[in-house]
């Protein structure tokens, strides 16, 4: 593709050769000629000096005067996000695009143009939307609707009365609608309570390799549009994601717990049920959420990273910092005596 | 169901009209004229004037006398788990009991009425009692055992000498015996312990979508009867889980340990390897056990969520914590040494 | 095996009956007559006194002489480790290599001998090396190459273009090659960046059951030679581990995260992204590390365990802490007043 091609999909204006042909996309640190990098933060503007990329997503026309080919757009990163697409590997396109050792109920309903994987097993009266694609493995249970243009990766795991959106892209291993985690203690142990609700997921959602939505216990777990998950993270049963959340790896929320819009929450985070978040909430890395949070703003847990021998005698001092408080009270007290008196 | 019907079920007493039928269970904020709801906290009760459900199961005949239907049981929570069983949506009865495409080794032992889903792989000398349901894309190891009333969900692999008891459920993408971590430093890098004990897994276990139990190491890593373990938990070899404990999402457990009866342990909790936790130990979310607990009782670590800004303050003093320490003891003596003198 | 046998696969003395037949490995506190146990920790030497064991691995002479048979070894827990391999038990072999129900396109390049199970999917380009096993219901992405001796358990799943050296061991459920997490915000929402590195692993890696390793942005994730990540580990794009670093369960290392050579990693850790951790570096379990560490060493966060009662004294002290801070700086203050006044 060539600049010219390349400004006119990102919207950007090309400085240099508007005929420079691009083959790939790279990193500022490892671009070669015939690849195109982006600068994103200013603070590596530095490197355009040294850089041997072919050309480089700029935000303003001085920087693209340090370099021979540049495209100058207002948001060089998104830019580069919107060219990712345009650079993916081509497939090898299968033979039929319904693998033969695919398992389809024959109540099942495709919609056109679908691709369906070899050993994929849809069960009686799953819905596919027009170009769907699953990959090898995969299985859909019974009543489970899938979107248009979603694509489940190989070894993907629906439950059964799962409805997905449009545009949706599931990695290997997930697991969506399996049992949430509820029993009723008695004499005799736990008893389970079967659980009886769904996953309902928006559209335009994306769900990492073996992260898991379990199914609610009576009304369903809700997925907003837009929500962007990573992988290896829990998400509970009747909890509820607002649009355009985003949780990063090994994020876990408990049942109930109901997250607002424009949300992040970091990886490893833990929040526990029944609470509630409020919209553009952020939420540092391994944070425990113990409360609801009702204001936007930024919320941490933790302690700061150590040697671990300085560590133990912090830990240490910490398990006794109730005495010292006490202890700081009442030397207070006692100096306000003493000050008293003198 | 009617509620005289429903009232048998669950030992309880109809207040209302005992005809009156019910469709299906619901919440007490969404249930439905026809619908079934319960009130298990008493904090709630105000919510009884205003719900639409067609009948509440409640503790006492005072609540019951605020709704037109209601069934009185001692245990409204319990008698909720138990009817759900009975709600749980038909499904489409397969074509043959045991799929065509599933893999079935001669040397394997099938009980009766077992239902293999497609793609099912069993290995040689695999044994399944009786009523066994494996579902799609399971993957069960050389001469483990299955016992009657278990089910599988989909893609579920189970490695070999794994033995199981009976009415367990064991959701998609969960691993059983696969190696536990064990090597030895040498000076060529690390070498493999492998890992030459099973797994041994009790009755009435439920175990959780993407969770992992590793086979011991020489001994068999073991799983007590009627515990429930929730998604993405990581057991470790060799540890032992006390009957009736149960563990809630993403928590893990390092090799060696051993958990004992009636123990709750809350989502994303660690504990070492080579502990011992006593019977009724409870553990609060995220908490790092990093030594044997003797004691019932519930325990935690951790540090209370705040605003990211003043998080940051609160990290950085408490890193300073020993010093501060000091600081008190020295004012404490000076001002001793001032008492004394005047 | 006798122990003659035995001594020499160890490089090892025998002290007692050369001929004496070893049929299993076990622990010291489990082991019977006719089986071999190890002694590593100089603090369990009293053990022999009471060990049924038929023969035990120890240091010292010394310590041979407390026991019948012995075998003299310079590294016990090592020795111990290379006789594992020895004792795993037998499999039935399969009537064929290559299952008739794999689906292997025919671009696919195979070495010798290699086993490939039911249901395996090879797309398209795929290479294997010499004797590589594949065990049922893996999926293999298009161009991705797999060295010689590799293993692959039950339904791994391995995205396109992922290249693994030789003797890798890959767990169940462990997915290699899903996309990285990342995203450019926009007014519409978040816009994928599609992910177009791969994943590069070196020779002698063992990657854990549902472990997960994501696929680069631009460049390639890569894994170094001889590391061992335990299960459920969460490998971010464009990280890059050490050779010989080892990483246990549930630890996730995010985004372009440079880890050293020779690290340990303990369970639950979380590092967040773009840092670099020096060689020789060891990560006290669910520390969470949120600076570069550029120094060897061991580094630890978090706090100590309490009864969940005294612990929310601590957490609420804590929250304060920066007030007492305050607090100590007047008394301090105060009191040097005073002081001075005499």
């Amino acid at each position: 593709m060539s600049l010219g091609q390349i400004a006119t999909l990102v919207a950007g204006e090309v400085s240099g050769d508007r005929d420079y042909l691009i083959s790939a996309l790279a990193t500022l640190d490892s671009a070669e000629p015939g690849q195109l990098t982006f600068l994103a933060n200013p603070k590596y503007a530095s490197k355009l000096a040294h850089t041997r990329a072919g050309a480089v997503l700029v935000r303003a026309p001085e920087l693209a005067q340090q370099i021979e080919n540049a495209i100058i757009v207002a948001n060089p990163y998104l830019a580069f996000a919107i060219l990712t697409q345009h650079f993916i590997p081509d497939a090898v396109a299968p033979d039929t695009n319904i693998h033969p050792s695919a398992q389809i109920h024959p109540t099942a309903k495709l919609g056109d143009d679908v691709k369906i994987g070899a050993n994929v097993v849809l069960e009686p009266h799953v819905q596919l939307g027009n170009r769907v694609r699953i990959d090898a493995g995969c299985v859909v249970g019974e009543r489970s609707m899938i979107g248009d243009d979603c694509h489940l990766y190989a070894n993907v795991s629906i439950y059964h009365d799962v409805a997905i959106g449009e545009r949706g892209i599931f990695h290997s291993g997930c697991v969506i609608g399996a049992d949430g985690f509820g029993f009723a203690p008695s004499k005799e142990g736990w008893v389970k309570i079967h659980q009886l609700g769904g996953v309902s997921i928006g559209d335009d959602v994306e769900v990492g390799a073996n992260t898991t939505i379990d199914r609610g216990a009576l009304d369903d777990t809700r997925i907003g549009n837009g929500v962007k998950i990573d992988n290896q993270v829990q998400i509970a049963h009747n909890v509820v994601i607002g649009d355009n959340s985003a949780i990063a790896g090994c994020a876990a929320i408990a049942g109930s717990t109901q997250i607002g819009r424009h949300c992040t929450i970091a990886g490893g985070v833990g929040i526990i049920g029944h609470l509630t978040i409020a919209d553009h909430v952020h939420i540092t890395a391994m944070t425990l959420v113990s409360k609801s949070i009702l204001e936007a703003g930024s919320y941490s847990s933790g302690t700061a990273l150590e040697p671990t021998d300085k560590w133990r005698r912090t830990a240490a001092r910490l398990r006794r910092i109730d005495d010292m408080a006490t202890q700081v009270t009442q030397i207070d007290k006692q100096l306000k005596t003493l000050y008293k008196k003198g």
